[in-house]
């Protein structure tokens, strides 16, 4: 993908998202951001599929490169028969899905629809690298646009003078509901918990606020309680990575007791995203435990004594009756009428 | 104080206490404990005094060393008229009461009890420095006596196989309340939340637990309310820097939050500690805040970019509807009928 030049292009810098450059894709290293800015350069899509295996990016991260590896992959095999480039392709294509097991099928279905661009590419004579990086810039834009929806009406929840909490780090939503505030003259003071073990709200959320000019303060995830109570929190916010048809919230660790304390104190909770129609209910959903040791360090620097064991979910399950309301593209649903929405784009809104 | 060899001395290795030995006060550093076990050597009142404004010791550990302290001073003049010795000592208390702001009332009286030892020495021409050393152990003992006492109290609602959750640290009582617990052949599960910003969760209470032969885990301070629907955790306890006579209970940021998640999903809070009747209400506490700049860095390496704020309110306050219990060396009582415990000994428990 060609670094694009429209009005959401500022999004790029705090997205960690990648580009095509001069034969290559370029990744913010989001590993060490915002601590050294540094980017990672994959020549080959093999490159690219050992970056996100590595977690050079994260989140929504992996999609977009995803596709711009595909469009290397094009590069790659260019002089070949079109029956060996579509082999080359496919196998590409495998390789880049199943670089992180979790998200492999989401990711084989953005390589499908860049396949399904070459396919296209093939029969009318076009330039089938060419043609995949337009195709990955056209699902990003409709991610886009889908996303400043979403933004659009969780800033209508907003005071004009409000206190905003949120949870970990959602990197278009964050940057989208930053920007659709400030162009509605909302003055907000935003507090971001730091998000142990990996510190993506210190890191992360906080330099996006930050930079885009807003009052924005790190607390420590033990402190979201006190802050909604002391500093007369409007608003708790997160994005989630999965909702279910159900109601329930799958989101980084953390979001299920901030919400617990946010229903307490009457702080209400707006959830943003996509209704998740592969989970009609949260029977199927499993959490995912990572390595514990990630708990028993900070920053690369050991904590507790050897033989002291660690415990890492990486998400928790926040049920409905503690969700204010889903943020979607299409407005704002109970957590009890998530079948409103109606079905989901092939091309699936990562927030 | 010299090492007592009564049958609680194996707590002062968790309790960062001091001791006297051979003509000067060693402290155990907690600054690094547990990745270094190190100790500070006080030659003098002064040095005490200092070592307690470096927060070399903290929580309970400056009142011993307080003690201690006054020992050492009483070494340093007893060559010196009793007259004096009488000024020396009154000096080294003020010294050493003020060495942190926030505690000198009862690092003042401590000292106080100390002067009264001196003073009756004096009078049956016994050694100063021995009198006051004794007096510091008994002190000392007596407070061992109180705690062990709540600790008998708290594992009465421990299931024999049980699963308890802890919030930072309280060296004293949760020693004794581990020791208890091995004593009645009680098998538990413990987890500990890290307790940003210092760790104290995962450097010093896991430690304790660990050492002494129970199942611990840490896990990060966004993690409670998932461990405790997840683990069924049967009882969530901590100390209290005060519980005031309606209810209140303030302690380490954090505690607050885990009260709620806990009431919610119908787990005990039971709070160690004496009422507090110097509050008589919550109306009168101040929340300390503490330089924001140790919640934007972790382990001493920074986490968030510059121009960010942090935020660091070392207490939280949890009210009475979310305590279960405050567990008292005389019982259990309900947060709203404390005034059921009576008058407060001289020399305070300090859990």
């Amino acid at each position: 993908m060609e670094r694009p030049d429209h009005d959401l292009a500022f999004m790029l810098q705090y997205e960690n998202i990648a580009w095509y450059e001069d034969g290559a894709v370029r990744i913010l290293d989001r590993r060490c951001y915002p601590r050294t800015v540094s980017f990672v350069t994959c020549r080959t899509h093999g490159e690219v599929a050992q970056a996100i295996a590595d977690m050079v990016t994260q989140s929504a991260g992996p999609y977009p490169a995803a596709a711009m590896g595909m469009a290397l992959a094009a590069y790659e095999c260019q002089n070949e028969s079109e029956e060996k480039q579509r082999a080359f392709l496919t196998a590409a294509a495998e390789r880049i899905s199943t670089a992180r097991p979790t998200t492999a099928k989401r990711m084989a279905r953005v390589c499908e629809t860049m396949l399904a661009a070459a396919e296209t590419a093939w029969r009318s004579g076009a330039s089938v690298p060419e043609a995949i990086k337009r195709r990955a810039i056209e699902a990003n834009d409709s991610r886009y646009r889908k996303i400043a929806k979403i933004a659009a009406h969780l800033v209508d929840k907003f005071p004009d003078d409000g206190t905003i909490l949120t949870q970990c780090f959602a990197e278009t939503i964050v940057g989208m509901m930053l920007r659709e505030s400030k162009e509605r003259g909302k003055r907000l003071r935003i507090f971001c918990p730091e998000t142990r073990p990996y510190f993506q709200g210190a890191r992360l959320t906080a330099t996006v606020c930050y930079e885009m000019g807003f009052d924005v303060t790190v607390i420590t995830d033990n402190m979201p309680a006190f802050v909604m109570q002391r500093e007369r929190v409007d608003v708790f916010t997160s994005a989630a990575d999965a909702i279910t048809m159900d109601g329930y919230v799958v989101n980084k660790v953390g979001t299920f007791q901030i919400a617990i304390a946010a229903k307490h104190l009457g702080v209400p909770y707006y959830v943003t995203g996509v209704p998740d129609t592969v989970h009609p209910t949260i029977g199927d959903v499993q959490i995912e435990f990572r390595d514990p040791a990630f708990v028993l360090e900070a920053m690369g620097v050991k904590t507790a004594r050897d033989g002291v064991k660690g415990y890492y979910p990486a998400f928790d399950i926040t049920p409905p009756e503690l969700v204010t309301g889903v943020v979607t593209d299409k407005g704002i649903l109970s957590p009890y009428r998530l079948s409103d929405y109606g079905a989901r784009d092939a091309y699936e809104v990562v927030v």
